[in-house]
């Protein structure tokens, strides 16, 4: 816990940046006369990372991804912090340094690396006790397993997108439950979750330990999970969701470090019955990452529906990835691990509509009027998150998208 | 129905090869002396493409997979099979393309494509009767959603392994009947799925009908499924299976591309409820596959333990893909789409020990002495198929995969 550390960049030296020195968060941007690169955020400012002079070789910065720097390993890693650290907080290099920095205000974001597998996990009790109890009832809830696994399944890394991407609301399948047979409609209970994304850096083959998956995490990225209720209710059994989580998955266009993320670490709570010896954990591996969600409805403002902590989660991304390697499963640069549903103990910490709402039946309220059950179209849904210490504090940046109308059905797809 | 195509390259003329003139199946070879490439195999041959003057852009083959070729479409698959066809027909090409042929005998094979994604099915209508009355008893045997949705979850590209590579046997959470609590063992009941593999060549963005979705298919495999039914028994609740299908999927060797496969396309069966339109196909797009699947213990010679065809199930692949995108689903070349494993009616054409032991509880006996519930160490498990027709037959090669134990448990492990 050593403060803010400060830096030549003023910006970056707000208590309110997302960015200090500390974060040096890791994104690929891109601006009218520049094409994509990676660039680190600092303070209103990115550095271009293809330019500037950070010691390492030039052609792990080659692609606007960071699969190549994550695939070098840990002390490549650690390098490159430690000599951005020392030309951003050094007057001495701020003539060298200053032709390569770039206002966000003019860049545009882009994905930050290419994701290789997305994997979604299911680990806030919370979240997992809501879910179930609307989908199953009370008495079945959380299932028998959830306690001794951190539950997951794969998902579609084609529809990872970067924040600002708008998201057409989907069209499948689902029935209702007056209804004898399923019909093909627009989702009318599309819906957000609130999570945090594991980036998996160095590759594995074969089962690796919880601190051993701790080690080959790059980073971490706010994730929203883009859920349509309705298709999710009519095919989840028994092979587990499939088009109600392919339309897309947004993204933070930062990813935030490991060491950015080391002051903040924190233990999982107590475990209601003892886990297996291979899911220990041998030190604090989850973070504290204070969670907002706004949304806004077409050309109105924002409404903060949710409020939560990444602490609340039963497992941590280094829990999931140790079990996801655990049958001989090989992990390779550029997985995302999906953290699940963030959802705190109390109505106003769950981190879906579907919880928020009861599964629609309770609508919440907007500050500048109407309710929500569902996203509408034309909503704008944003997710922010930060660890915050003492006068500074380490963000992603958000994480939005926007609602828009289902596209009209094609005709072959009519009755 | 034309027949056999007859070539110079004497081996592709016999009745009993999978690999007449009419299949030119894509497969990636090396050889002591050759680095991994792509190649057609014909007759006992195979017909390096790095090398021979097929007339196309020769970077398509810059690398050791089908993916360049798959992405250049159907207009390019069409022009390489006219050329291949011509070159391996007519005798006067004979001087110049006999240089570039390697003998099958002396060469190694390689994955043919880079897995982008893998998305299984479930799409057996005998398959997910038998199954479902083993995990959810005989009264919610097919849930009821299976009648209108072709059931699928996404899987894990990383563990897609190319024919012949050995399989360890997965470490994973299961818990007995008789037990409150689970236990990290190597999984017991260790199994295959017969299934056939289909390979996105065309990306899409959007919704596909069932037309376009088979326009955008490569070809065909021959994929196994490598399933730890323990592991699958005690995690699949509720989002699915997940580490109990990550240790290993087996695919044969060769692509068996659309055109050798066309004269064997055959309806799929009357529906039992009707479909919804966007999933009605407008023509014939299953294929009439017969397939074999042999168990040979260790040292000792093989049983043909299940005999089925391709043609017995209910969903097509062009109807899988069209659903796969009904959510706006992106899909890219290279993802793998395997098929759900293929069960007939009969007891004889089960394509899981699952169903042919009816879960373990009626040991199938083997030819060589002894019987097996499940796969042991040791045993080698191949799966056959071929498309045949009056005078020759479409194959794909071995699908084959050979038991390992499991590894030594590491210490972080033990209790």
């Amino acid at each position: 816990m050593s403060g803010l550390v400060r830096s030549w960049v003023e910006s970056a030296n707000s208590p309110t940046t997302d960015f200090p020195l500390n974060n040096l968060p890791c994104g690929v941007f891109s601006t009218p006369d520049l094409t994509p690169r990676c660039g680190v955020a600092i303070g209103a400012m990115i550095l271009d990372l293809g330019a500037v002079d950070h010691g390492l070789d030039q052609s792990l910065f080659a692609a606007p991804a960071w699969n190549a720097v994550m695939a070098a390993g840990p002390q490549v890693w650690a390098a490159l912090r430690a000599r951005l650290m020392a030309l951003l907080s050094d007057p001495a290099h701020q003539a060298a340094v200053t032709p390569h920095l770039v206002a966000q205000a003019g860049a545009r974001l882009h994905l930050p690396f290419v994701v290789a597998e997305f994997t979604d996990f299911y680990a806030s009790k919370h979240h997992a006790t809501n879910v179930g109890t609307l989908f199953r009832g009370a008495q079945n809830a959380l299932p028998h397993n959830w306690l001794s696994i951190p539950i997951g399944y794969n998902g579609r890394a084609s529809s990872v997108v970067v924040s600002g991407t708008d998201v057409l609301r989907p069209w499948g399948q689902m029935k209702g439950p007056d209804h004898d047979m399923p019909a093909f409609l627009p989702s009318r209970r599309f819906d957000f979750e609130l999570e945090m994304g594991a980036i998996v850096g160095m590759p594995s083959t074969g089962m690796v330990s919880v601190q051993q998956a701790d080690d080959m995490i790059f980073g971490y990225v706010l994730l929203n999970d883009w859920s349509a209720r309705d298709i999710q209710a009519w095919e989840y059994q028994p092979l587990g969701p499939f088009q109600a989580k392919a339309t897309a998955t947004t993204i933070s266009p930062w990813i935030v470090t490991k060491p950015a993320l080391e002051p903040f670490r924190t233990q999982t709570p107590p475990r209601d019955r003892p886990l297996l010896p291979y899911l220990r954990e041998p030190g604090p591996m989850l973070y504290d990452i204070v969670l907002e969600v706004a949304l806004a409805p077409e050309g109105a403002g924002e409404t903060v529906i949710a409020r939560s902590n990444y602490a609340h989660m039963y497992y941590s991304a280094a829990q999931q990835l140790c079990h996801h390697t655990s049958s001989g499963c090989a992990m390779r640069t550029g997985d995302l691990l999906g953290s699940g549903t963030i959802s705190g103990p109390t109505k106003g910490s769950r981190g879906a509509l579907l919880e928020l709402t009861s599964g629609g039946k309770e609508p919440i309220p907007l500050a500048t009027g109407g309710t929500r059950s569902f996203l509408q179209d034309g909503d704008t849904l944003t997710l922010r998150g930060a660890a915050i210490d003492a006068g500074y504090r380490i963000g992603f940046g958000a994480c939005t998208g926007t609602i828009r109308p289902a596209v009209d059905l094609p005709d072959w797809a009519k009755d």
